[in-house]
């Protein structure tokens, strides 16, 4: 996924990994978050009867026959996907990059300095327009300063919490709300049939974690994404890993393969994204022989969520949906295709 | 694992990842390994009624009764073993720095400059005084030539085809039959108790992943070890990743803690190491609250296998060795609690 900002350009490689410096509550209380979905009898009831469901139950019908030309054993059936903007909603922001604005105000009484600093003063402003103009480097600062400086589970912590309170601006529902019914059904459907779900996004992988298991069904150590790096250190007898201010991987574009093979180590028969980050990842698993299905998320609902493709303000799918046409990747609409969006309203 | 080769010092910062420049021949014949183990009737066979196995089971006994006050869930029970000198023998040398040898032999051919030029020189040679002499930089020059400049999928194929003919110096036998029989029947228990076991390595992971699945029953998703960098490229319309003659990631010392999150994404209840290179994975795992199992295998038998610890020629357990005396890590004494060392032993 990438997006511009307002008029500028916050893209993923400035919006990653996870937190900063305020202490953290003892026993937090964790947010309620939607149940991992299970198999259900009749496979992807929110989908209409369309193209792209049928892309769906054919590719599986086919890598799952056994003793068919095109089975496919269940130790390699391997699938992967996107996060941002496939499996949950990426508009008005990332979720990450609203994450990072909101910790920025809780931490501003430490930092009386911000008030006159870039790209701080822009945050605590709520002037988008200079936030973008601060750039990528501007973008890094941020992440930094409330991504690292605390322990791992210190930020998972954080993350927990916030996700507990925050609101998507449009919708008004905790973020975690705003995933993809259809998507969480395409999850638990392949689930069913043997595949081993990940997850591979450009988002920052701590970030992820604390909830991708109760939310899709995906455990922690099925998600890759990008991350920091971290310290080993033994402080006063205990063992931590300490969150550095420097990057470790970015998990975005042609460190999608990357990524798949350095944290996976298969190659996956499956793939969906909906944006130019996910391409090198479609054409990774898809061409390669043998039948593999390669998918894009088209946002083409403005009024249930969002629609965006090409270079428009909010979104970026340009080459992948060159790329789609050319590789016979089915697009899905989420406009015909889903019945639902959210889980909200099956009510 | 630590050990110096002669009186060098050849250590596992030099002696990772995996291979260079010579074509594959097609249709390589795989080798035949060992199938991965299941779980026998009886837990532990080849283990004799010890110390070792009663702290083996009692602690399975107690994290896998519901209701019990240290009961952990199904997906919370992540094992985590090192592998040279923990699950296969590491001596006379790495498996990996043979390979790595080898390979020099091999291309040589190609090479005639490498007569007079060390390290090679002394590979050549069969001169492993003057190989140690190269140091860390002589070592790491042998590793990228060896492991890099091709694609990770040629490089399985020469590992795989390395691994049918290589025989050890002393047993005579491929090195995949020179696996620890009662750790794989550990392995086996542990995920027959709901177990996810993983492997923790300071060897290069693309050397392990090709065979862990059918020697240790461990898919190459749960593999973690060093890497070199890859890069993803088109190639005439089909993607590849190439693998570069860069570091990527030392999985040894405080890089076990740091690869096991970046990797795995959760912290480990059960951790098995040989050697000083393993200290930091048995303190994350162990320190944390909860009952937890650290053990460290001990080399103690000459006759069947090998006898090191402290500073000795071959080993380095000496720091971990003071610290499982501290923190309650069972020792598993080869001599004393294996009823047999190798597979091949079982007839």
């Amino acid at each position: 996924m990438k997006h511009s900002l307002a008029s500028g350009h916050l893209t993923r490689r400035t919006t990653l990994t996870g937190l900063a410096g305020l202490p953290i509550v003892a026993g937090t209380i964790l947010p309620a978050l939607s149940q991992a979905p299970t198999s259900p009898a009749t496979p992807l009831p929110s989908w209409n009867e369309s193209a792209s469901k049928r892309a769906i139950l054919d590719f599986v019908a086919r890598v799952t026959h056994q003793g068919g030309a095109d089975y496919v054993a269940p130790a390699e059936r391997v699938a992967v996907f996107d996060n941002d903007g496939t499996l949950w909603t990426e508009h008005p922001m990332y979720v990450q990059l609203a994450f990072a604005l909101d910790r920025v105000k809780a931490m501003a009484p430490l930092h009386p300095e911000w008030k006159n600093m870039q790209p701080f003063q822009a945050v605590l402003d709520g002037d988008m327009e200079a936030l973008a103009a601060s750039g990528e480097r501007g973008m890094m600062e941020l992440v930094m300063v409330t991504h690292a400086g605390m322990t791992n589970a210190e930020f998972a912590g954080i993350v927990m919490q916030w996700l507990a309170t925050a609101r998507h601006p449009r919708f008004q529902r905790p973020y975690t709300e705003l995933v993809y019914q259809p998507m969480t059904e395409l999850l638990a459907f392949l689930r069913a049939n043997g595949f081993k779900t990940f997850i591979v996004s450009g988002g920052g992988v701590e970030f992820m974690r604390p909830w991708t298991e109760r939310v899709y069904g995906v455990p922690p150590e099925q998600v890759v994404g990008s991350s920091i790096k971290t310290r080993f250190e033994m402080r006063d007898g205990r063992p931590e890993l300490f969150r550095l201010a420097e990057m470790n991987f970015i998990d975005d574009k042609i460190g999608k393969p990357v990524g798949i093979n350095e944290y996976i180590g298969r190659r996956p028969i499956a793939a969906f994204g909906n944006s130019d980050g996910d391409l090198e990842m479609l054409q990774w698993t898809t061409l390669s022989g043998g039948v593999r299905l390669g998918m894009l998320v088209h946002h083409a609902d403005a009024e249930r969520e969002y629609a965006y493709d090409r270079k428009t303000e909010f979104g970026r799918l340009d080459t992948a949906l060159n790329a789609a046409a050319a590789n016979n990747w089915p697009l899905i609409d989420m406009k015909k295709d889903w019945k639902v969006i959210f889980p909200f309203e099956l009510g």
